[in-house]
């Protein structure tokens, strides 16, 4: 009957044109097993990018497929709105223990937007019940991408992706990221003095605003977009001085960096700050079943507790019991195969695979922490010469992406900020996989150089 | 280790102050099994809110169970970002060819929220692609609930949901809603000339924003929060009418009513009018697994179809592999058992049961429609004087909730419009829970009766 996948699937950010008249057709991923991925030819794909940023203890995990199953089997479906089940308290129980500091108190979503509109939400009723009703604005940073629904997608950075759908939620303004590769001229020279130059820009873009408007900053530990941006040395440091001083939340939104892509459970942990939230999603349940959470502290929760208080905000699949089944699994197979540990024993393999393509002349600059890494193309190494939109569509997306493809590797061409070309592998990968990405790519951008 | 369910757990829509001094314990849900949840003191309860209008085909059912355990073994996780996966095409095909007229392109989310966001987001895009980019706005009524997430939120119409979080997106205007028992006196007495006051009120409102400034409107078939709704004879057809006459979309946020919850696979089929997208979520899978769809008329998707054009729109866990297998084992099942055929033979009955309970004085209005009803409680049945908001939190939360609750049957007490008690048992129900659901209804009634 269906002469094409897309005859009736909408595919998410795509441009659609291609497949609706037939020209294209849209590749199609049938099996997982481990680090690999089968499409509808059988042709088999180291999966480099862990679905979405998602897989982490790879596909094919019997022990949450059988966890999910059983939980299924017992009480397929309950809501936590005013009730709990088993794994819903179990799962957060266990996320309050692993999460720093007094992060103890566990909201529920099913997915990445819902855990940032919830951080978002908290902070403003926060301060609404502690008597500064007027701090409602949010700050965050050039090019990161904090989700689409319509506050999450206010808190976004890139703003081809707003455009189509102004206006927004008001109050979210944007200060620069950490891209020390294209830093300012003037603060180039120290990554140190970078960062906290980086820092000071949120207490720049406080104090324009007005303290008493702003409720919180939302922080990815590395950025996403723009290529795994990760922070200068100093810079939370700097960063939890200017929230405490302004009286700010630091929202660290870890829906990519939670649940050990950095090698630690929390990504505030790798970098030692402490945030008053955490938003998390993708590796919870390593994707056998949608769930997000966000992970509040006790200070903020405190108001909330009041009689006659109300936390007016839920979800129906949040919490889900199956999906809390699945990640009380994952987590538990993170402890057996210590998959924390080999990430940390691993990561430095990674990078030094990753930057040995710096031999090449496309490859600007290779970037990352643990196992989220970004290489950016440039059209001249030494002058740092970005792709321009055309050679972004030419040659990233009408040549790089579709070469990896063709060579085995499924990653992500991104040029939300700069042209950059990331890896996020299942984190039980190792040198095999490290080797398979590193060759794919040596291959695919030393011709990729020859068509600039 | 835990003290309380609620030590970590932060409960949706919950006054969690109670709960976090120890006060109250959290009721703990542990199993469910056909239209049957037990406590975690053993205690059985009709579950006659399918969850949260969720567990369509009851609890326990094998066949979705082992589709998603299967689906996961084959392939746990993939996004449909540029690719698809079997399931999911699989999925979108069967949407298609159950959706009235031309509703034939299907974009998955992971619940109702995130379908209403991407329901606005392609009405914004679609006016901007077809060169009206000021048609923004959305219009939806009054107590209606419509999502959480900051752009949903705006669209729903219950103020205090929507205090603590302000601003929200603009340019979200509400009208009355179809509630016939509460009618302004001038149209009171005819429920057409009231259904014909009402639809022209989003005539009214079109008008006064100006028309190249609206963008949708948003409307359930029954409307859920204000206790289930329903639409009074020929409302949706001048509906459609005024829709057209000023290029507005129609979108029926059916998260509720879609997937047989009136006797119709989709909501809009049983009243007869034909949206231009409906937004959809929570019995799609009978709640096995977290998954929404928004599903897209072909003439508003074909400007999305043009080169060089895309939704930038997209959830990681949106069209999950394993949702949509267990979303296909659902409506596997719905032919099978023919839920529908079974709804529509049975409504009548729970209406009649339900009605019975009008000889009580607490008792203003049973209305509903399917297996969707609601009972308004009043003070004085003549003059249909309604609860204060102290009888509410009195005798409504304090009282008629956890009594029905004492008396086995887990139902929503609800008062974001007027006092309401609503049921929405699995389609699988029939007498033996209609008449469970009137006798504890009848008791906790009664003796409510001598508390106002």
């Amino acid at each position: 009957m269906t002469v094409s996948a897309a005859d009736h699937l909408w595919l998410h950010f795509t441009a659609m044109g291609p497949y609706a008249d037939g020209r294209a057709q849209v590749p199609t991923i049938v099996r997982g097993e481990g680090t690999s991925i089968w499409d509808s030819h059988g042709r088999e794909y180291l999966d480099a990018l862990s679905g979405l940023f998602v897989v982490q203890a790879g596909y094919g995990r019997e022990e949450i497929v059988e966890a999910i199953a059983r939980q299924a089997r017992e009480l397929a479906f309950f809501p936590v709105w005013g009730y709990a089940t088993p794994p819903a308290i179990e799962l957060a129980d266990r996320l309050a223990a692993l999460a720093p500091g007094d992060l103890n108190k566990v909201f529920f979503s099913s997915g990445g937007s819902e855990s940032v509109e919830t951080a978002w939400k908290v902070a403003k009723q926060y301060f609404k019940l502690t008597g500064r009703p007027n701090k409602t604005k949010v700050i965050s940073r050039a090019v990161a991408y904090h989700g689409v629904t319509q506050g999450a997608l206010a808190i976004t950075g890139v703003p081809r992706f707003k455009h189509a759908f102004e206006p927004l939620v008001p109050g979210a303004v944007k200060v620069p990221n950490t891209d020390f590769y294209r830093a300012p001229e003037f603060v180039a020279d120290d990554e140190k003095v970078f960062g906290r130059w980086a820092a000071d820009r949120f207490e720049e873009a406080i104090l324009a605003e007005g303290p008493d408007s702003v409720a919180a900053v939302f922080v990815e530990p590395v950025q996403n977009a723009g290529g795994s941006i990760p922070p200068p040395a100093g810079y939370f440091e700097r960063l939890r001085e200017i929230c405490d001083a302004h009286d700010v939340l630091l929202v660290s939104d870890e829906v990519i960096c939670a649940y050990g892509r950095l090698g630690t459970m929390f990504g505030c942990e790798k970098f030692g700050y402490q945030p008053d939230i955490i938003t998390t999603a993708k590796g919870l349940t390593s994707g056998y079943s949608p769930l997000g959470a966000a992970i509040i502290s006790d200070r903020i929760f405190e108001p909330f507790a009041a009689d006659g208080v109300s936390f007016g905000h839920g979800y129906t699949f949040g919490g889900h019991p199956g999906a809390c089944a699945g990640a009380l699994a994952n987590l538990d197979l993170f402890g057996r195969e210590d998959l924390l540990g080999h990430v940390r024993r691993n990561e430095g393999a990674l990078e030094h695979t990753l930057r040995r393509l710096l031999d090449l002349p496309i490859v600007g600059d290779v970037r990352g922490n643990g196992y989220f890494w970004s290489v950016e193309l440039v059209k001249d190494q030494h002058a740092k010469t970005p792709f321009t939109p055309a050679d972004c569509q030419r040659v990233l997306r009408g040549f790089v992406a579709p070469g990896l493809w063709e060579a085995g590797v499924y990653c992500r061409a991104d040029d939300r900020g700069q042209a950059v070309v990331q890896f996020a592998p299942p984190l039980i990968s190792g040198q095999r996989e490290f080797d398979r990405i590193e060759q794919a790519l040596r291959s695919v951008l030393s011709d990729a150089w020859t068509q600039l």
